[in-house]
């Protein structure tokens, strides 16, 4: 059996303001477990647009996606969060003595006073072709992430779309791989040019079979893939192939969050606006996920969110402690535990 | 008469909450006018604490109040606000054709769609010292700032105080004056040590008086002042001086805006939590100055505050537009107005 990790709060979500609700609760000495499904801090600021500017953060005329994300990183480190990348919630339950219990997909569980969903636009997952049938094939042969690239080893490849991800992984798989196909539905690419002549030159030599064209069947049994139809400008072929590696690009999705019990209004969960509490007394939803009359899907709105949740918090965690409202420019205890005093 | 000056929208106060208000409103190209009783922008954090730091601006690991005041400022130099300094709200009433005319103690007049009042704790008014019968000389012979140091000349001139102010004016009053007579009640000041330095030096010469001790009655009639009472440490003295200039700090009050009627709580505006409407539509409330279920006085609240009162003004000042809420990262019209695109 796991030994459940015991902190005050799980914060579902290491985007911008998931980030910055470590700071206001960590004013308070509450200790946070940040789950994220991305593989490092920042969300959407760090996935989508890490290089765009950003023009509308209070008091940076332009601020860039991964440089918020930076700074957010440095003004949270004295509370010294812990981090759990490549993770989905997967359970949820309260537990007897009033605490919390989440669940991540890899079987870590956590224990809390309290949950913070900071989920933003939901969990990034990536979008499905529409080939018809692919399901059956899922998580068998067909896949829509590499975790570990010797699963791929001496298997006959069918890489399909004409982003960064299917370019970078026809050149990565290529020297592990029996054979690899790359299908897409024309020959210009939304990849990094570097990557495109790459791709090109491992055809001429030979290495790498390039199909324009767009996937319409699969074949196979029990699971197994053995062949994809490929139906392009002069008719359709068949491709010979037992591993096929789809990417059109991520959708956001709830997730399983969706399943618990909470009041959603048109996929956003609903809050109030004193405490950004859901309908489950100390479960709290907090950015972009949240709505109430007015809501704006504001980086700023997020940060203000957090500030007033951690006030609802602190009376779950310490309901005999009397609330001090403090302020950073003047209070010498907070300024200890920013490690500035 | 005067002219009115015609405008999308007034803002009380220049402090980092009605600044950021220039830059949301701007974003749907409302124009503002700010008016505030201090002599630059900023607000209390220019005027407190100028140089002490601030941890909990979001994505500013420590930031000082006059920094902050900077880059906000850069931040909404795009949109062109215009500042009316050492002002104060006078009158305050709704037009016939449903905009409001706001009127400065200096006589301006303001007509807009809508008011924001971003006052903080209120305006900074400075503190009456405790002397019985001080208020029938308040204006012709007790100053509590210096507008004009010719107003002074050749005055006999009592100066109460240990701060900043009391010391400086002490020492820039003194080449102008024809006497300065220095009043605090113990010899160890708050202020610079320098200008304490200088101020011992100019007694030392024979320049200025110094007497410790509490002015504890003003003689004179018809508001001219011909003496004061000082008690201190050993006995009574009497100072022969015509103008007086007590620097005992300052405090703030909300003014005159507490008779326009609004909704208070505690001397704070009611407003809801959609719009930061108060309980007169077209005048809204943000930052400090404002209470709604959960309210922390924090400036990063105010941002938030500043967002969604944004929406809310917009459809007042073009009812007829549909309301489309865009992002600065995606937006090319709105990189225009910024000047970056």
């Amino acid at each position: 059996m796991t030994t459940p990790i015991e902190t005050d709060v799980v914060i579902i979500g290491a985007g911008p303001v998931g980030l910055f609700a470590v700071f206001e609760l960590g004013l308070y000495d509450l200790k946070c477990h940040l789950i994220d499904i991305l593989d490092r801090p920042g969300g959407q600021c760090a996935e989508l647009y890490p290089e765009k500017p950003i023009y509308d953060i209070p008091a940076w005329p332009e601020i860039s996606g991964q440089a918020l994300t930076d700074r957010l990183m440095e003004q949270i480190a004295p509370f010294s969060p812990q981090f759990h990348f490549n993770r989905m919630v997967a359970g949820f339950r309260k537990l007897d003595n009033g605490r919390f219990e989440v669940e991540t997909d890899e079987g870590e569980l956590f224990h809390a006073h309290a949950v913070v969903i900071a989920a933003g636009g939901g969990s990034f997952q990536p979008k499905r072709p529409p080939v018809p049938g692919i399901e059956a094939y899922e998580g068998s042969s067909v896949f829509y992430s590499v975790r570990r690239m010797e699963e791929f080893r001496d298997k006959d490849l069918l890489i399909v779309g004409g982003g960064d991800s299917a370019l970078d992984w026809t050149l990565n798989l290529q020297p592990v791989a029996k054979s690899v196909t790359l299908v897409h539905r024309r020959p210009d690419f939304r990849a990094a040019p570097d990557s495109v002549n790459k791709m090109f030159a491992m055809r001429e030599e030979g290495k790498i079979n390039f199909e324009v064209g767009q996937v319409t069947g699969l074949k196979g049994a029990n699971g197994q893939l053995e062949a994809a139809t490929i139906k392009g400008p002069d008719g359709e072929v068949e491709i010979a192939c037992n591993r096929m590696l789809p990417f059109f690009g991520l959708t956001m999705k709830l997730g399983p969050i969706a399943d618990w019990g909470l009041n959603l209004n048109e996929n956003l969960i609903t809050v109030d606006t004193e405490k950004f509490e859901t309908s489950i007394p100390g479960v709290f939803a907090i950015g972009d996920i949240n709505w109430y009359p007015g809501k704006l899907k504001l980086i700023l709105s997020g940060f203000h969110e957090a500030a007033l949740m951690t006030q609802a918090v602190k009376r779950i965690a310490h309901p005999d402690q009397k609330l001090v409202f403090q302020y950073t420019t003047s209070s010498t205890s907070l300024q200890k535990k920013l490690g500035v005093q």
